[in-house]
């Protein structure tokens, strides 16, 4: 006979492949060091902007460097009025569309700083996950290099004012003129100038060099490459005297930035695109150094062409030398950081101007992780809330009491909140939670007007097989006194608590 | 003959319909308000925890009162392996799963805050968006009442912490047990007990007693209810003998407590669970008043029910008292700012197993419209960075080093970004920020070793018809100094600059 019991089906508890839950430290830090970042931000003359993380999708536009996945790369979907709705997959996209919407009330330039998660529907990875936190300075109406040069110098400023030392990190600068000198030299033209499309698959190729190395590179710009999975990428098909070229100018850089740039200016020959690109790199190297940012950490680098499709001019990003070990153990170079460059085709989009624009995005977890792997462990103490234990579920007034007496000292605190059926789980919660002290108080303290403090870290071999409230007082780390001192006490506790 | 030429579409820039643009004092203040609440929330021994925006649908559960929208008023979609993925709508449901996810690792009790935005596919309407955010508590493993009272406190503590007056806010207290035995009484049951889905109307009926009345709330637990536009909302369709039940139950509020309970205690009759309901509000009461939160703060509210599904004993919310002023110049109450309650159940639907938990949901976006509303519009000064004139373009390094200069001095300051080919513009784009100097250095002053600084709220008749730099230096609001002594002139300046 059938059975007629429904079988209950319980949905699985877990995060969305590619997604991630960040706990108390972790997040805690994070907010820590966007604050340090916008106050350099602040410092600099930019103001907040928050937009919201839902975005008309075709006010964001088509740029992502992987344009293989669906929806090129962004989470996306119809609303009930059938208009594509999109999540943010960065915050300068937006920014665009802000400026475009609200250019009537806004000051020219326009200097704003964002910060907040962005998402990219991508193929997850080791430490690659689909929402992440960017954070991104960048001036609207910048006509000039002294802008791009402020955005290096600012980035100096923030990197080494999060405690990573001069020689270990380095801007890397470049600009897309420069490449589009040389496409134009190579004749990577169609009738409108230069080919965009193909230029789009240069650069994609040229922005793969770090994972796939000069060869890989070459492939790509040739007939295609064959992954190691098996899978076959095709190539932008370009002849092998084009191809030569290309791989020459990102082979170039030089142990200083002269001899980088003269190489570039052989290259380059008389193209007036290219000619432009190199003086705007010179002008942001001479500001640079006027800020005190030397070649030591600003360095010419042809390499530099950053993925995403919408940059103009000058390109930038910050590299650290540091090797970090990652999640699985790994090690490597953490690389990129930041980077960012001049867009100034991005809000012509929406208002058929052009509207100059500069500014860089900070990947605040990857420089989390990197600072995390850089600094000592020691940092990562953080005390728990001193346990208020229940011995007497009767007397849980008295209890409240001492709890609001230690929150109003500003003493972090809480009243044990699970089954307070034995001692031993109470103190044993309050060793998981990291707690300095316990405070236990039984039906004769509380006759007698005192408390008991068990200093945890002191008697830090508890465990759960103690249960009696009377084996715990003859442990050396516990105390009694007065119920009024208690404050007193534990204000005045030795150990900088 | 007809044209060849393409039309260029552009892309209209503007947010989708419910979201907006935050600025930068809102938004700052937001950030703000946030850190305040938290460090209570600190103090108070919670944790930090941050979840990914995007969750599982099945994870997050059906719980919104709002169930006559497309998906429940949940932003959701197919990913491309055919899973159902959404947007969180309140960071209650994900806590849930978080629990259910990681409890072998985390401590129970769990206590966790968490902030961030939740997005509703609802109506928008004015002062109502989709996109707002929430910063919560909660405490995973809270099997007794008490941790439902250290809500209440804790609230009580946000909220007077952030400056509004003891007279100003009341906590609304009720228990759902309470109207589960007033359902029971009136045979609102199947053969499982309580007939969860008439429950869960009459809920929804309730909830709408602000909006709508009491005569509101008739309509929709008998027949249903036609609104001003003529759209018909189907009701609960109880008869009139349990209708005058729940209403002479949710208008039973009296001015104190105790008559308040003893006229619930009548309506409960011997109901096991209403009088369970009721032992636990006594008992929420007796512990606030041992922190300090008597009664002209907190009080039995039988009206008070909530709407989200999940809850399974006390709720509670806070509700200002001021009266406010809308964007659209409407005046209303500011009402519910906070609120939350137990739900025992949540985490079950995870793990087959009651965990109960108890917590609450602060509307940051609501409570800071009300925060601006109540304060001075003084405090929303905010002086924008010094600006740095260009008058010279071929001495830009020597700007840069002045504004360089000032950033070390910890001086909010910035080099003119746009196009400089007049000194009216960039005083006047100076003036728009809210700056407070603007220093002004031609070849005169190059060679002589001296800037000019302008005050510009001294000068505030700033316009743009001034073109000249020798026009300037007639205005009195202007002093030359020595370039060597520029920084302490301004950190040394009066009016607390």
């Amino acid at each position: 006979m059938k059975k007629n019991k429904q079988k209950i089906v319980r949905p699985r508890p877990s995060t969305p492949k590619g997604f991630k839950d960040y706990f108390h430290l972790y997040s805690k830090k994070r907010v820590l060091l966007i604050k340090e970042i916008c106050e350099v931000y602040e410092l600099y003359g930019f103001e907040n902007l928050e937009t919201s993380a839902i975005e008309n999708l075709d006010a964001l536009g088509k740029y992502l460097p992987d344009i293989d996945r669906p929806n090129q790369g962004v989470f996306s979907w119809k609303d009930e009025e059938n208009n594509w709705l999109a999540l943010r997959y960065d915050l300068t996209a937006p920014l665009a569309r802000v400026y475009a919407q609200h250019l009537k009330e806004l000051p020219l330039p326009y200097r704003r700083y964002s910060w907040g998660p962005v998402w990219r529907n991508e193929k997850p990875g080791p430490g690659r996950y689909r929402q992440f936190y960017q954070c991104d300075a960048d001036t609207v109406g910048a006509h000039s290099a002294v802008s791009d040069a402020e955005m290096c110098i600012m980035l100096s400023t923030i990197i080494e004012k999060i405690g990573i030392r001069k020689d270990r990190y380095v801007i890397n600068l470049n600009n897309r003129k420069i490449l589009n000198g040389i496409l134009e030299a190579i004749g990577i033209l169609n009738n409108n100038g230069i080919d965009q499309n193909l230029s789009d698959m240069v650069l994609r190729s040229i922005d793969k060099i770090d994972r796939l190395g000069l060869l890989g590179v070459k492939d790509l710009l040739g007939k295609g490459r064959r992954d190691d999975s098996g899978d076959f990428t095709s190539g932008a098909n370009l002849d092998k005297a084009q191809i030569d070229h290309i791989l020459q100018f990102i082979n170039m850089k030089q142990d200083n930035n002269i001899k980088t740039l003269k190489n570039i200016k052989d290259l380059v020959g008389d193209s007036a695109t290219g000619n432009q690109g190199i003086k705007e790199i010179e002008q942001i190297l001479e500001l640079s150094e006027a800020a005190g940012v030397f070649e030591d950490r600003i360095r010419v680098s042809p390499s530099t062409v950053r993925g995403l499709g919408y940059y103009t001019g000058p390109v930038y990003e910050v590299e650290l030398s540091e090797k970090i070990e990652n999640e699985d153990g790994t090690i490597n170079e953490i690389g990129s950081v930041a980077g960012g460059g001049r867009y100034d085709d991005l809000i012509k989009r929406f208002t058929g101007q052009i509207i100059p624009a500069t500014g860089f995005s900070l990947g605040v977890d990857r420089l989390l992780f990197a600072l995390n792997q850089m600094k000592s462990k020691a940092e990562n103490d953080e005390k728990g809330p001193i346990i208020i234990t229940i011995m007497e579920k009767d007397k849980l007034s008295e209890y409240q009491k001492i709890v609001i007496e230690l929150r109003r000292a500003g003493i972090k605190s809480e009243l044990y909140q699970g089954n307070p059926k034995d001692l031993g789980r109470q103190l044993k919660y309050a060793d998981n939670r990291g707690s300095k002290f316990a405070i236990i108080m039984g039906s004769n303290e509380l006759n007698k007007g005192v408390v008991q403090i068990k200093d945890l870290e002191l008697g830090s071999r508890i465990s759960s097989h103690i249960k009696s409230h009377e084996e715990w007082k003859d442990q050396p780390a516990q105390v009694e006194i007065s119920r009024e001192k208690l404050i007193d006490y534990i204000t005045n506790y030795p150990n900088n608590f």
